[in-house]
């Protein structure tokens, strides 16, 4: 992969440094998002010059995949006007996320300069959630009457093809204007050249509402396999449709999400990000887990006097919490994915807790039977071997239990079920288990001392 | 969801009572893999029972859609022509599949009683590893001459189309056979009927050869924005697609695996598991978490003498560990998924090891000189205050660097870089946090008693 960079870089230093118009063919061979890799490793200066070497389309298409921070450079240095042209050879869905990053006052300046029609399909964009249906959809769809014949369908597929995202999926309207199905390009291909649309089409269709989470239409998309979904507003009309080109973007970023929230990490970072960007993202997470970490310690201040007694008690209880927080963040990790995945629904399933705790009970017991064992040849003192034992399966129902309600409970109260999740068990894990392994020292303490 | 399912339930209880048979559009109406859902929660008999009011066309999209626990419990109540008649309903790779969950005798009795070009084709698809390009390939595609015009394509597409998965996309092959490029329908639909179809089509394609890892190839299809993704072999020519249903799976699974490997669980588990089935899967990597644990224990043995004198370091010394083993947790999910969504190489960013390091220092200095003013406030000894501070400095310095190198090292072995690495890296953090901690008590003990 490297190498191909490296060449686009050689080829760019070429054209800046002859001043040379950029060929149509480079970028067609090169590939946009390729491209937008090279260039964002180049300097400001060299990043404006080499823009104004391209065709304004070429320039449309390496912009529509760059990044973030290379998308704010290459704005910075062009005037409305040229924004505008480059946005003219963009799909509207593109167009929005790049106003949603300028300013408010850019924004309005450059919906003003465009034409009428276009600025109100993009002020309507605009409105919906970023990460619903409506803020990843586009508009450039086709859609044809029921009552088309196929002759008339595929000529006016050949006329608008160019602008539509997906020709493979024909959408089809009622007289209302109301989406009553679909039908593939094959069939229209296929069928006599009268026979009409309605006959032909797929009236039993999968499509959202423009208020849905993209996490719920990628569920859709990847459960029925579909390349395309439709999005309608209340009245059923369609407003817009998803390709899965986006849809596998949301799945990623989704995905990317729960891994990081998990443990306290900003969606966005990558092992890229400026240094002190990540330090101050991660920062107060950090002071959330020191403020349960502190549980613990009170937990363990409060039974001081035992460990003063018996020591071995402080070399030991790292072993009860350590195998806490793992079994705990196995379940986690579990039902994450599944609430992730549109598997796990807490009213259905509030019942599998047990079996969480069942899961956590079983291996305690194993791992604990095993430790108690150790413990004892390491002391001599089989009550430790006994209290330890209890402690893990304990402290290993509870971490089951836990790990199975924290995300389910972040998510009925309308939180992201990951956020945080990780500290927040581990809390869970840590009082208790030194909660657990401490108090029944302190009971058996006759025996230990 | 769960009404549609239910509704799904009944009809399927209606067409059982009457012994009816299911009429043609109930299954188009309801989706096969809804269907498949809501069969998976019958009995074995009444599934077998339905199966059989099925048109076999019918019976293969739902079992198409299956999951693993329904498919064989389909399959164990039929014939091997009944299996065969199912398999002439389904594509290539699905049959594959199929065809890998049965045993090695069944397999091949199935494969003796197929047509023997059909055949020929499996046993071709089965030689590839599950997790390669070649094994999650389907061979239903459309490759044309470059010689032939508009005008020939479409009339052959109208032929083919139905038995290929996408004809969107319609490949192109020199005349040997060798993939030279692709065309869209809709520039074929749209260019003069006399056009070949090497004028017209794209000669700068992305594919894969058939052992590329199935991982690499999703990263292809995500970054090129791909609905398919021709596989071709040495030679050049093609021999399967890969179309973005099946890389959104693949997606799914990986992301999964990244997940569950970290804590160590199965790739395969989910909160639906059967509690054996989680707890024997589980258990192997609750001993291993118990061995590296164990390393903490005897790291805080060694200093028994030390916290018999200062018992106030038992209590503080979960601070260290536990804020050390969330910082490196938040390196290792911004490393695994790095890697993941392939932006990090460890020849090209073993440098990036210092800045992990440094988030480490830097937020370890901020939270530990908030813990030692605290620690300074209970226990009234201001060396205490220093000794935690130090401590949670170097140890998050430590947690930083093994969050990003452990899961690289792993990689640079061959082996997936999630695996365990949540377990390695608590050990780590365990062991060195109580060390270094421990160890600065002991050297300053005098103040501290």
């Amino acid at each position: 992969m490297t190498e191909k960079i490296d060449k686009i870089k050689e080829d760019i230093s070429y054209y800046l440094d002859h001043q040379k118009k950029v060929p149509e063919d480079w970028v067609e061979h090169n590939y946009p998002i390729d491209i937008a890799e090279a260039l964002s490793d180049l300097k400001d200066s060299e990043i404006n010059n080499f823009t104004q070497l391209l065709r304004t389309e070429d320039l449309a298409d390496i912009f529509e995949e760059s990044e973030e921070e290379l998308q704010k450079n290459i704005l910075k240095c062009k005037s409305s006007q040229e924004i505008i042209d480059i946005f003219s050879h963009m799909a509207a869905d593109d167009i929005t996320d790049i106003l949603g990053l300028l300013k408010i006052q850019k924004r309005k300046e450059l919906l003003r300069h465009m034409k009428q029609d276009e600025a109100i399909v993009l002020k309507n964009l605009l409105g919906y959630d970023k990460e619903s249906a409506g803020g990843i959809m586009t508009t450039e769809y086709l859609v044809l009457n029921k009552n088309l014949t196929t002759a008339q369908a595929l000529s006016k597929i050949k006329d608008i093809a160019p602008d539509t995202e997906t020709i493979d999926t024909i959408f089809v309207s009622d007289n209302n204007k109301k989406l009553v199905g679909n039908v593939d390009l094959r069939d229209i291909l296929s069928a006599p050249r009268e026979t009409k649309l309605v006959e032909i089409m797929d009236d039993n269709i999968v499509k959202v509402t423009a208020d849905v989470d993209q996490e719920i239409v990628a569920q859709k998309v990847s459960k029925y396999d579909l390349t395309v979904i439709p999005v309608i507003n209340k009245k059923g009309i369609l407003i817009g449709i998803i390709t899965v080109d986006d849809i596998i973007d949301v799945i990623e970023a989704e995905n990317t999400e729960d891994m990081f929230k998990m443990v306290g990490v900003h969606e966005e970072e990558s092992v890229n990000s400026p240094l002190f960007k990540s330090v101050k993202r991660r920062l107060p997470w950090m002071f959330i887990n020191l403020f349960t970490a502190f549980l613990a310690t009170f937990t363990v201040s409060y039974f001081e006097d035992v460990i003063t007694q018996v020591v071995a008690l402080a070399a030991a209880m790292p072993l009860v919490a350590g195998m806490g927080g793992n079994s705990g963040n196995q379940t986690l990790s579990v039902v994450i994915r599944g609430i992730a995945l549109g598997d796990i629904d807490f009213k259905e399933n509030w019942k599998l807790v047990f079996k969480q705790g069942m899961i956590g009970v079983i291996n305690g017991a194993a791992t604990g039977f095993f430790t108690g064992i150790i413990l004892y040849l390491m002391y001599g003192n089989y009550y430790l071997g006994i209290i330890i034992f209890l402690a893990m399966m304990l402290n290993l129902l509870v971490a089951g239990m836990f790990g199975f309600l924290i995300p389910l409970t972040l998510q009925s109260l309308g939180v992201d079920p990951a956020l945080a999740s990780a500290i927040f068990l581990t809390t869970v894990t840590d009082v208790f288990g030194f909660f657990a392994f401490l108090g029944l020292a302190k009971l058996f303490l006759i025996y230990l001392v």
